[in-house]
């Protein structure tokens, strides 16, 4: 199950400095990669370690082809990063265990659903009335796709993930909650990666809308009417409150909070653990974490803080004074 | 599949001004609403999009009457939210799409349950020794009620609901942890809904309690022994851990956190992304978010933060001082 | 269903004091604990609690044997709380309602998985080519074990757990990001309960490992390359980044959230809603929490915390005035 370094070269464009016939056998971190290993280089942080590696080749960008080919083998790409991610596919398709195809006999389709074509749908996934799955798409396993949803082509959708359950509406009432009954649906784009168990509802009246290419990671919820913009990539536990619309090429930290019914621009990004309560139209990084401390320190912290505003009285004050 | 509205105010009394052969071939927002389209207006925020919506009739409250009469057709409700609430069911339930009733044959039920009148169970779901589902209950798909676990009559639990897992119990001891079996169960009352993919634990040893009313959105995860009250609304991503109580008609925003063994009382409204870390007696809205500024901004702010008692030390010195 | 004190300590050693032929009918707290019923002390706060129970028998530590022994009966154990930990799953085995073991019809189970003696896979699992589980591990229901994944003896698995999806890598490139395949798997050690919907992540070159006798509640996502030590417990809703290690006997509070590429030594505790940005070697316990405030006073201390640094350089140049 190994590859050459010219059958890469050859698959994947790239300037190629030493042996083509030498064998990759695995990929490896480049500190760790031993002989037989295809390494990369992407983030400069990470230049020390290219002189000591071990590695029968390393990926790199033009700006280090001197020092790679001092080293040894190489392969020069202009986005070794981008270059080491169409290797790991490579990689996947060449090991001789190509993923299930078909429909498992323990899915649950409705008839009335349509689906493209070389969809993939995994043990105990249910596709309901009405959905749409479009050309190359796979449900991995356990994966709810409720009426009237539609998910575009080339989609992966991990284990867990439901997608176009009821959005969270009611109308308060003496008499307790009424539920709104959610008309909408969810529209997924093409190229869309969502991650194991993670949630998108569907729309009230209108619909939840992924656009194209965008990646969510596991244990994700989207809330209904949301709109998430093309490219933007939400990490794991992050929540979208209802009615939110994210711009496109976001990148979304883990465990954030998105407000409801606010809006995020284009290339906005959203620090980890960041709750965001207001929109954000200009780009660039946001953030809003209590910095960790050992807990007595905190302590004293928190405190004052719970009497910050009478500090600032207190500043005002001496001002004054003087 | 279109109602007219006099179909409407027959079967959901309000006071119409318009002509009841008006046909309405779907509900949108006020804003959006076209020719054929009845929407809604609550919120007094939105009342300046009123004279200008195309909306076929608008349903409003007594105190727009007058607007809403010189615009066109509208119905006065007393709750113009609650009454649109009701639409919303209305309209699912004459779009001739009934959903599925009866037990899917893949889900798999233990022998030993017991499921009230008209119960529908969709694929892939399991209900344990011992459950038992009230009357009119639905568990939409991949639900799992786990042994001895009861849920009440018209509830709605959406896809990868988990009632009665083990709660997280566990002695510690030099040979790492030994585990407590949970030898209490869930018990949840009528007119519950339960989010996609949440999970509520069963009891140690009394059971853990979610009384009538209760919604609860999706991923979020309650904790063995608590108990919730009666109307309670629970947003998505919220976690509650061991023994908390919760009162009646509370609001607890997304994505928060409540702190085991606390006790919230009645009509408490919690914030999103608020970490609740002890008893709350009193109704009100409370808040724990750390603000979200640009990323510098954010930096030179919480570093500050971590020295906030030593500043409050200077203040007091400088006051000395004059 | 009754065991007597005797039957007890027989099968679990103990010093008991009182009538071995006392039947004890269940378990309960020691502040609601009625006649049939054991409890236990093993916090002092509640030692108040003893001398007022009710309950038949209270199991107690060593130093609280003489006020134990005056209320009536008990069984005096080094650890009480490990005791009682133990008597929970003495109780559960003698109820007469075995947990069902073997394979469940509906699960799917690649013919190229490996699988222990003694395993149980409940309902609706799913356990792919080359997966191996340990001997005794129960996979309780909707369980997902991924292509070439292992689990080590004596684990619980509880419903909705995915282990071994694709941990979240992508290139970023002009044309939209690029998946990196992720090629490694998950090493899970023996004693590791999983909690319901909990996700963990397939490595991206090298494998994700979580080490013997970890314990990890509902709801938690632990990212692609992370380790996680021996004997450590993470509480539910917390997420792990990818490349992240924690060490040996940690306590990871409730929706936590650790940032990825960072290191967390032994026995390091961290509140639950705190969010990790940094290593961290030193035992102890660490908190990153905004304190909990009525709405209102929240508002006036929030909005000064956005211009806390500021704050500070006019207390300098108070000092400097002075």
């Amino acid at each position: 199950m190994a590859l050459t370094l010219g059958e890469i070269v050859a698959a994947i464009p790239g300037e190629l400095h030493g042996d083509p016939a030498v064998a990759i056998e695995g990929l490896a971190p480049l500190e760790s990669a031993g002989p037989g290993q295809l390494a990369f280089l992407s983030n400069p942080r990470y230049r020390p370690q290219l002189a000591a590696s071990r590695a029968a080749c390393v990926i790199v960008g033009p700006a280090v082809r001197d020092a790679a080919v001092a080293r040894g083998a190489c392969i020069v790409a202009e986005d070794p990063y981008a270059y080491f991610a169409r290797v790991t596919q490579l990689w996947k398709r060449t090991q001789g265990r190509p993923a299930p195809g078909g429909i498992h006999p323990s899915a649950v389709i409705d008839p009335e659903a349509v689906l493209g074509e070389g969809v993939a749908i995994g043990p105990h996934c249910v596709v309901e009335r009405g959905a749409r799955i479009g050309a190359g798409t796979v449900l991995k396993a356990r994966v709810h796709v409720a009426e009237d949803c539609s998910i575009g082509a080339r989609c992966i959708l991990h284990p867990g993930v439901v997608i176009g359950a009821d959005g969270f509406g009611f109308a308060p009432t003496a008499e307790g909650m009424v539920k709104i009954e959610q008309l909408g649906a969810v529209r997924i784009g093409d190229d869309v990666e969502i991650g194991a168990n993670s949630c998108i509802d569907r729309g009230a009246l209108a619909d939840t809308v992924i656009e194209d290419g965008v990646k969510i990671d596991n244990l994700v919820q989207i809330g209904h009417n949301c709109r998430v913009g093309r490219h933007t990539v939400i990490s794991g536990c992050t929540g979208v409150a209802g009615s939110a619309t994210i711009g496109a090429h976001c990148m979304i930290g883990g465990a954030a909070m998105i407000l409801g019914h606010i809006t995020i621009g284009d290339r906005v990004h959203i620090s980890g653990g960041t709750f965001v309560s207001k929109s954000i139209s200009k780009p660039g990084l946001y953030t809003a974490i209590f910095p960790i401390d050992d807990n007595a320190s905190w302590e004293k912290n928190a405190a004052t803080l719970r009497q910050l505003h009478t500090l600032r009285e207190r500043i005002k004050a001496l001002e004054k004074k003087l």
